[in-house]
């Protein structure tokens, strides 16, 4: 998702209680490029102390508080709830979160839209009240053998799950290997000096099914060299053969 | 990915420090349908206090404990240490998570295949010498329009958003390669003869800076061995070390 995008995209903690909680959504959502966070209780939240937490300060400190969620979420076009599956009827769209992501992506393809993630209380989630300001409930896939089908990974987790995701629409680039494949003249070259060493050190002739030319050959390919290591192999096989020999 | 795959994903703690980071873990696994928990420590570490965490005693319950991460590794044929892009000087080849994913998934095709996923410790990460242990790295996409490539997610958010990707990634259509990779103690044995033979060959009296255990491991460990490779190495290998100390 580009930057552009996922500024429009807002995360609201309804009725958080613990501080480190909001710190640790904060710091995930600074580290996945995520800017908005709306904080809604009905007093004041001590998370000054989560202001501390490592890099999440600018996002803590646009954080805007609210006692109301209708006025925290006034400006969004798309409310999505988290939920547990299961955990009540339901009575919205329910969204596995990989399906959730295209929605959101595609929502926020009109540039006035703004998206808002809901997270409910650590304890309770979100109350029917507050459920019913989503268009759409959203849940991470779960382990579904266990039988019990309770949330339980916690607020901080469950954020970074949700905002990784998101963040993730579409897939991104490639890293590039910065360490160049060896080419197949190099990898020939390790493998006659191999040859030479398996010979000269009599392994050749004990075992020589295991020595054949083609047996050999792909015994060093699948070493999938890189450049550099083909480097360091000769110089050891150099050695190996001097030390052999003598 | 189906149940069968994810109960041979093991996720290995380093010198976690943290109790409810360790119970966070567990949660997250239990939720995410993940099994199998190994802890790295020098000295015992009381998470006995994680226990309680709400639905992670099954995860606990079942973790070991171990006092060096050769020892918790030994059954596992694809090493993955998790890290923050930047941190280092690269020497493995690094996938952004989404890559990984499918990478997992490829490897446990084969049945005898076992992968671990390591966290280091929440203050420095993995260290180097624990790096060395790893075939590949991988990362969490992060924010890179702020500069600093500091991860600041905490373990139990980096832990979570792994295992909710790998969770997420469907079966592999490969057929399984029939020729199963080397588990980490074979590939230990055969790093073990290697190094005899750069000691007794002269090697590594004339090239100390090649010949650091983590860059002749981590050498090891690029050969991708196969179970059979690891057979017909420790042969050649053998051969070698009685050759060079005649």
């Amino acid at each position: 998702m580009q930057p552009e995008l996922q500024s429009r995209v807002v995360v609201v903690l309804v009725r958080a209680r613990n501080p480190s909680n909001i710190g640790a959504v904060a710091r995930a959502m600074h580290d996945l490029g995520y800017t908005h966070l709306r904080i809604v209780n009905e007093y004041p939240v001590p998370f000054a102390a989560a202001k501390s937490a490592v890099d999440a300060s600018s996002v803590l400190d646009a954080a805007t508080e609210h006692t109301s969620l209708a006025d925290a979420l006034a400006d969004c076009t798309l409310v999505l709830g988290t939920t547990a599956v299961g955990e009540r009827v339901l009575e919205h769209p329910l969204y596995l979160l990989p399906q959730a992501a295209p929605v959101v992506a595609e929502a926020l393809a009109t540039p006035e839209a703004r998206v808002a993630l809901l997270f409910g209380s650590e304890k309770t989630g979100l109350s029917n009240d507050e459920l019913s300001h989503c268009h759409a409930l959203v849940t991470i896939p779960m382990n579904d053998r266990s039988g019990d089908r309770h949330l339980s990974m916690n607020l901080g987790q469950a954020a970074a799950v949700c905002l990784y995701q998101l963040a993730l629409e579409p897939a991104p680039a490639a890293a590039p290997d910065p360490d160049p494949p060896a080419s197949a003249a190099e990898v020939d070259r390790i493998h006659g000096l191999f040859r030479e060493v398996l010979d000269d050190s009599g392994y050749s002739r004990r075992h020589p099914a295991n020595s054949r030319e083609a047996a050999t050959r792909r015994l060093v390919l699948r070493m999938a060299l890189t450049s550099s290591d083909a480097t360091v192999w000769s110089g050891i096989l150099r050695q190996l053969l001097h030390a052999v020999r003598k």
